[in-house]
């Protein structure tokens, strides 16, 4: 038996838009490898963080909404631990 | 004959940091496929976006040095076009 | 009687901290008028953003703590809006 | 006499643009002190960061078309110590 996650049911689109991520920054590597204009590789750097980005909010929404609830279902200082942990994230994700 | 880049001396090294990028995406995936944790799956992210960065930052750094500077050398017209053009970049990077 | 937010107990030291970043920013702008260099108003502004990063993870941090825990507490659907309103804050976050 | 710099010719504009965000940041303290919803007040958050960037993007906008690209007519040795500066402002303010 696996375990479960707030992300469980979106499994499949995740996967899906991972593998379009990887296929992004494949893309890059052959620009960079093709000689590309240094402005068109970092239009497509860009997309590519911009998608991982929304891959992170996607993650952020389903774990608040899944583990930082059932957490706050269990008590105070479960939930305490599991909001602080997710303000980290949301700190590196700031800073990333 | 390929064109001439700020990047292309360093084109060996970009191209082995977008490998590795593009490894870190597949390791993503592959978290997700398992089941990992959400945080964890997050810390990743995180670090997969600031290779990224940093990479981007690197392309900005070598376009400015190359690009920028030899069309400041063939007139002024020419060089604000190549800096509204970085800046624009630089922008959609911090937006991204 | 005034309402209640995750926020309150904190109120006094938000109101130091943003009492703080008022200072950076009109720092800023004395520099800008007494023609500092470039790089180094660069480098408050950089700390001024920062420091309103830092303020509103704090915030996001006790709004998950109590807004959102408190909506998971009266049902599903209240919680899933303010999950979704949290996602797009953070998103906004992101992206600014 | 007052140095001249890349943002000189702007230095109107861009007083008038951080009074603005000094303004901004004094109507967050103020929606903190009247107990204002915490996702109307990271709505302004971002505001005032974004506000910030552009700022940030302006300045470094005229500091490559001055400064860089006045040491770049001095010296390859000149340009690059100011290109390696520019880019870790770069980096600061992705970061931040």
């Amino acid at each position: 038996m696996t375990e479960h996650h707030g992300y469980t049911p979106q499994k499949d689109a995740l996967a899906r838009r991972m593998k379009r991520i990887e296929g992004q920054v494949r893309g890059i590597a052959r620009m960079i490898d093709e000689d590309k204009y240094c402005i068109d590789i970092l239009t497509q750097v860009s997309a590519a963080t911009a998608a991982l980005h929304a891959v992170s909010i996607n993650l952020l929404e389903e774990h608040i909404a899944h583990c930082v609830v059932d957490a706050a279902g269990s008590g105070e200082d479960a939930a305490r631990e599991k909001i602080e942990e997710a303000s980290a994230a949301i700190a590196r994700l700031i800073k990333s």
